[in-house]
């Protein structure tokens, strides 16, 4: 191998790859990157064996050639190159030393052989969908936040993707929870066949493909099939293995009515939440919600540290209504759909909370009240 | 108690005590800020045992009073507040509750009766001096980073004061050393007095002294005792208790002549220590210098991840060298002092180091060469 490469480029790709490489790895080529040359491009492979991130940078290549070295210790390399050189020159040497040249300075780095690195997994495609990057970025960060973080909670772990017809038309929707909330978020659905029956994508595929849409314009392939999706932008992809377990029929938990429709506005509620959230010291962060005409009353208690209450303006629809809430949870939902106001539909005190922005029919989240003593 | 105050002074009041109070104290008042309402004024103090912070800020006190409270919950609580309202409103209540009222929040406080908090230690002040805010924090930011981490280094844990005479004029200096280097910075003196026999500043005064001078152009007044010293300007003052200990005579390393003088450019060193330290991995950051005729060559090796050579521009007086220097250490003077230039008096390889600014008298560092196999 022997190739001369952008800096910045090279960089770029280092930075990608850092976040699928695995820190503390059972075996240690799972910390590297390979590295292959091509003609006119060098090709970066990472992964962990869930996730499997490719991607390709022009480059000059003299010679071709394939190594793989700790994706780390080259991406803190090439980082700490100077800016005013714009070209890096890299060349495999004998006993897999990877020599990097960039102008005055000249790093010599443990590298190893290319084979050793895993092949590629076979992919299983079956179909899939356009979306752009945008679209993309907004079904992973209105649901990403509620996946399950308990590892036992098999078949919580991962968002599950299905196909829904709203009105006629087709939409994917991307749905999470973790037991005691739930979110969805739909975009639609241009794709050309039907999805596999289990449709689990892993939180950190999503974290990790959230982290490449930096274009928003960019358009994206997904492709889907029984063990596999693949998602794709022009010389970027990441091909995830699909997680085992059932998702839950999570249409059982929507209420089919409400009895209470409250709207509140995202920067009173967001500082009353901040502020009650204070002293809401239990590890639900409990803070105590009174709906009545024309406001939402919140307040907290720390046995300790004292106690907190608040009020915001709440245009009410029903019977007043005393419950409970997790903090965090409305704080996310507002966080995630960046939206000027939310929507709570509601039962009585104990009943699914169905939270709603308004204007808006293509995302829907779940929330549990809190029995408060 | 009973006054207003201004939302975002009362906030800054509490930012600056955060670090003066004990995080993990034994006795739990300490972790406390005492808050005293006196006539126009809300003063608030603050310490650990060896810093006294008090600050005082106007308010509207329409009952005067004192109490303490725990520091980081009133801190958080403050910082939570909406921007929207201006003004704060506290109440001292039965069962020393802290009632805080800003807008349609309210917050009930635990808090204890003022009169648990300890005495203001006693000054015993016998001379002092003024200076700018840029001066103290030059001062400071000059020699902190030298501070022995090392807590058994009795007499090497603080920062030591002196007035020295440099061509009839009379300066403070501040010296810093951890053994294998050491730092000095000096300020005109026009104090009034001598100082004391012992004058070791604790490293964490100095780190808490720095976060207050926001302001460059402010006075601030230092009085020195033999046991105390304290930092003032306008309503903010910070008592400090000195250390004990012996701060050795530095003078004695402090070689007569030198053999060699290099100078070197700030930009390019400070890109080739850092690419050369990331394979510096022993704890010493050990870098290999080799001095040239023009050239400085820098080189670092790692048994498992690799090596790197690097080359800057150099301007020699003298025989070539080569020694070994820890590259952090080179790069803290860079760091603090912001200098586009280093000077590098030198001896033999393992003779100390020393390090100056070209075209400044006002500072000086030694550094500690490395034998390198």
């Amino acid at each position: 191998m022997d190739l001369f490469i952008n800096q910045d480029e090279l960089n770029r790709g280092l930075r990608r790859v850092q976040g699928v490489v695995e820190k503390r790895p059972t075996v240690p080529i799972m910390s590297h990157v390979l590295l292959e040359a091509r003609e006119g491009a060098l090709q970066l492979r990472a992964g962990d064996g869930v996730l499997s991130q490719l991607s390709s940078y022009p480059a000059q290549v003299d010679r071709p050639g394939v190594m793989t070295v700790e994706a780390a210790k080259l991406g803190a390399v090439v980082a700490s190159l100077s800016d005013r050189e714009p070209t890096v020159r890299l060349t495999l040497g004998k006993g897999q030393r990877l020599t990097l040249r960039c102008g005055k300075t000249e790093f010599n780095l443990t590298g190893t052989d290319g084979s050793d690195y895993p092949p590629l997994p076979g992919r299983d495609d079956r179909g899939g969908l356009e979306l752009s990057g945008g679209e993309l970025r907004r079904l992973i960060e209105e649901t990403l936040f509620s996946i399950s973080g308990d590892e036992n909670r098999y078949g919580l772990n991962g968002a599950h993707l299905e196909q829904v017809d709203v009105g006629g038309a087709s939409r994917l929707r991307m749905v999470t929870t973790d037991g005691s909330r739930l979110s969805w978020s739909e975009v639609p659905f241009d794709g050309t066949l039907t999805m596999g029956r289990r449709m689990l994508l892993p939180r950190k595929a999503l974290q990790e493909v959230k982290k490449l849409l930096d274009e928003a314009e960019a358009r994206w392939r997904v492709d889907f099939g029984e063990r596999s999706a693949t998602f794709q932008s022009g010389e970027l992809s990441m091909q995830v293995r699909l997680l085992e377990g059932e998702f839950p029929d999570y249409r059982l938990v929507l209420p089919p009515s409400h009895k209470r429709r409250v709207v509140l506005e995202r920067e009173p509620l967001l500082g009353a939440l901040r502020r009650v959230g204070i002293m809401a010291s239990d590890r639900n962060n409990s803070v105590r919600c009174a709906f009545e005409e024309g406001r939402l009353l919140l307040s907290a208690q720390d046995s300790k540290a004292g106690e907190v209450r608040e009020e915001v303006v709440a245009d009410l629809d029903g019977a007043p209504l005393q419950t409970g809430f997790n903090a965090r949870y409305l704080q996310e939902i507002l966080g995630a759909t960046r939206s000027e106001q939310l929507q709570l539909d509601m039962g009585d005190a104990l009943d699914p909370c169905i939270v709603r922005i308004p204007g808006r029919d293509d995302c829907l989240f779940v929330v549990m009240p809190m029995r408060l003593d």
